[in-house]
């Protein structure tokens, strides 16, 4: 169960506590999942990154939720990080994300792994277009 | 400038020419990017993965053409391919995507790499609630 | 438990047992890992990778055993490879990792995965001073 | 030379000239490399990701500034980032890396790569004696 | 059991159904493995990367399917895939693949993946020689 | 050119030269490419990873040397780096690779990078007729 266990809520200290605090108040639920647990055994770890997670994904910005979710699940698959999937993929739905926008996201990232390894085996230079 | 060189259109094949039009045609433009003229030397490849993707990025479906241009450059990134890292951002570019969507997709695509390790380093196991 | 199983010290033959000895007696340990047990059934692979390993983790070089080993975790971490962070995590707290310092590790493989793609996504070309 | 070009301190922001003034400041130079000028255009990234590295790499911690440079560098390496490489490296350098240690840290990260996929390809399950 | 469970063949649509039926009769064999069943729900997609598949592995072409086989497990292993790993060194066997063949495949897939990271440690440039 | 430069043959100390003549002659050529010379400053590095390429890619084993190249340049593509599959797409010509064998091996590299990230992204879990 994680390197270090997980830190519960009732045995966290008041720092860790603040943090669960914020994370369940702006996402609006009552747990945390076990990445944060895991990662509370470094307090400055867990801060920053949440802290980093809660301004890059807030909402009001360039991108809606339900893209930021998507986009942070193109990269969780692209690393094949199973955890990564199966939580973003749960916050994807959670934010919206229908059934159809996941098979054509899925679909999406699929092709871009192949054309991305045809690209560097054909050995193709950048076109002076494409240069900025 | 590519394993076997570049095929442009006014030495191509009729089997080419028809990829060639097609995306042009697709594309509204009247050029050919060097991805498509490097593996033109193999004219199934070239069919099949502009189908593909013909298909794939086709407007109409669950996601909008900014959403799934962003998507592709995501995974790029992800990956590290420079050419598909420009071909890709100038096309969601072109399909609208602003200054401020791309530095919020780098945002996330940043952070995203970061977590996804972090998770492995600290095994985090996945959370009952995620398991499908 | 792997693709051809494991070999075990009383069922190895006398080229793969000594190499297991050899790797008892470098670790002063008195079992043999997974890892080694899988790969016995190619006695050549097992010779030679252990024989590499044996040479570049050698203590008495220019890096400190410990030092040698959170290297090995943060590739292990970068790749995702779930069996070689908990062999070497395992192995830099034999050798004297202490919590600190695997959380500092975490840290900084985190964060160079995420600049790692910021720099590709922003297309940054190396500096005239890093050109070696 | 970048995406959106590289921002020079002469024409930078109040804001970006802050975060320049302490990159330059913390390490004790007076130049800033590609990737902050390069980032420089989104001035909520640049702090962000300077922030971090600042505090990650700090002096005084568990690990002394040339292993932390040179786990940045065995990361760079693992994901094939030829600018992350580049600078890191010269980072490291400047540090204090010596030759010796970059040839062992090279030497590390090729083996470390090496077994990370033999462990994935023979299928090897993980000891119970690594588990947590 | 996969993010949408698994279509079996007797709860499939006549679309799914199809391509269910042209996998058995193509690999000769009567049952469909987990990754057909799971990106079923997607029919679209099941279609489309059957049929590339179809055609990329058919046999009669330059490679023999052994060969190819061995390919897909080079790339499966390389992107520690643990399923891809399952089914195609499986896939590969059922083709005829040896367990000689087997081990000189992970030899040298080891061996890339570490030279190809000591290419880049080294900031080695192409050869003239090798340059298209 | 490289991290420390090139040592050229007329440059190299006996050790080193002595690792250029097995090169050379093994692979009946006269020259020497820019890996070898890049490593060569770190001579143990350099012999090390000769041998193991030499045993590796001997011919006389179960795989015949174009196949053996071909999978080198499997690796190499899913890594995208660009030195490696230059110097290995060469290598797997010099050994008799045909057009026609390239461009069904980067179908199936391209393919596979698809499908591997496909399973990823839709959770599938191995069958139980795949595991050993």
């Amino acid at each position: 169960m994680a390197l270090f266990g997980l830190i519960e809520y009732k045995d966290a200290s008041p720092e860790v506590r603040a943090v669960y605090d914020d994370i369940m108040a702006t996402r609006k639920t009552d747990w945390i999942n076990n990445y944060w647990k895991a990662i509370a055994h470094d307090p400055v770890l867990l801060k920053r990154t949440w802290q980093d997670i809660k301004q890059i994904m807030a909402p009001g910005g360039a991108l809606d939720p339900v893209t930021k979710e998507m986009i942070y699940v193109a990269v969780s698959v692209t690393n094949q990080c199973p955890y990564c999937i199966a939580s973003h993929t749960a916050g994807a739905r959670k934010a919206g994300m229908t059934d159809a926008q996941f098979k054509e996201l899925m679909s999406i990232v699929g092709m871009a792994n192949e054309t991305n390894k045809l690209v560097s085996g054909y050995q193709v230079e950048i076109d002076e277009k494409f240069k900025t």
